[in-house]
């Protein structure tokens, strides 16, 4: 198993407060994820500005596109991302749409979805998928399960790259042990504290701790 | 019945381009739609200049809001935003955290829903639908069906505001003549033509051809 990577989710207001977050931990973690919120606050200067202090970086746009699947994935590209994410609720057209465009394609696992749609998605060349416990469902008191981590097995077992996020703690990281796991995404808890470089960098070492036995 | 309202969506790319638009047709829609293209391109100054121009009209925020929903809903509220839209598949965690902060909310439906999701969205106070024929399904030939005009009364009869939106053009309009559609939804058949105004007036025309009679 390949040491999984670690991803700066920047859901930040602002790009002043991306560039802070990042002026600490930019150069310690794996992909650089150019959050929802900052998208929508911002627009596509967010990515650029990250792009030009970046230049070699993978940069995530997390657009969790629904639609227009050409188009916002050709914004992204020339704004400098090289990923971006699609809601696996978007028809495939969308995300073949936006797959022809982008480096890579990362499905966002939010609400009802199917093994078999999922097959499909892989079928269709994306290779990506992010299994996320909702913001909002955490904040009522939703947590990772063991049907959780059986459904995640199951799509490594079709082939994907599997990133995990949703209130991910150094604590966290050690259910995830025995899987494939591409990435982790965290945010605030490498965001919102004092020192995020050493908080990004606690993180791959208790992921190098739990994965590189 | 109420006679449908015009809804423009503006899925410009630049906010010139959006105020170039709404320059010829501003005046003779009834919503304004920051696209979600707009949106991810421009972010929240997308919203701030259309209400500076518009102090009363109706603008939402097309975000197809997946997590973080109070957040989302509080920068376009902070923006000027009355409505927002998430997406289907986003929690009831999402949704209700959203119709909280915003004068209401719109679930845009794509891929899988079930009648029984959208009775629980109507029971948690959310009361607008956006019934899509998706841009890239379009594209690949899909059309408007009996299907399609079944599935809208069912979500009538539930009581939702039903939108509707998805290649919508001037002959499509008399297909939903016995139904209590909220608004029409039209994007580059209004703003891709010669003369917005024209072709918005033709719209409102044929809206009052078919439903008030």
């Amino acid at each position: 198993m390949a040491t999984p990577l670690l991803q700066i989710a920047l859901d930040n207001q602002t790009n002043e407060s991306a560039i802070k977050t990042l002026n600490s931990l930019g150069n310690e973690v794996d992909i650089l994820e150019v959050g929802t919120i900052l998208c929508l606050q911002e627009g596509k200067s967010a990515i650029e500005k990250i792009r030009a202090l970046y230049p070699d970086k993978i940069i995530l746009a997390d657009t969790k596109c629904a639609d227009a699947g050409k188009t916002v994935a050709q914004n992204c590209k020339d704004a400098g991302a090289n990923w971006m994410t699609v809601i696996c609720c978007a028809t495939i057209e969308t995300m073949v749409a936006a797959r022809k465009v982008m480096d890579d394609v990362q499905v966002e696992l939010y609400g009802d979805w199917t093994f078999e749609q999922a097959q499909q998605w892989y079928d269709n060349d994306i290779k990506q998928v992010v299994y996320h416990q909702s913001r909002d469902a955490l904040l009522a008191g939703k947590r990772w399960s063991d049907e959780d981590l059986n459904k995640i097995k199951r799509l490594i077992d079709i082939g994907f790259k599997v990133s995990v996020t949703g209130g991910l703690e150094l604590e966290t990281v050690k259910l995830f042990k025995d899987l494939d796991i591409f990435a982790f995404i965290a945010g605030r808890n490498l965001r919102e504290v004092e020192n995020p470089a050493y908080a990004a960098r606690a993180f791959k070492e208790e992921i190098k701790r739990n994965f590189e036995s």
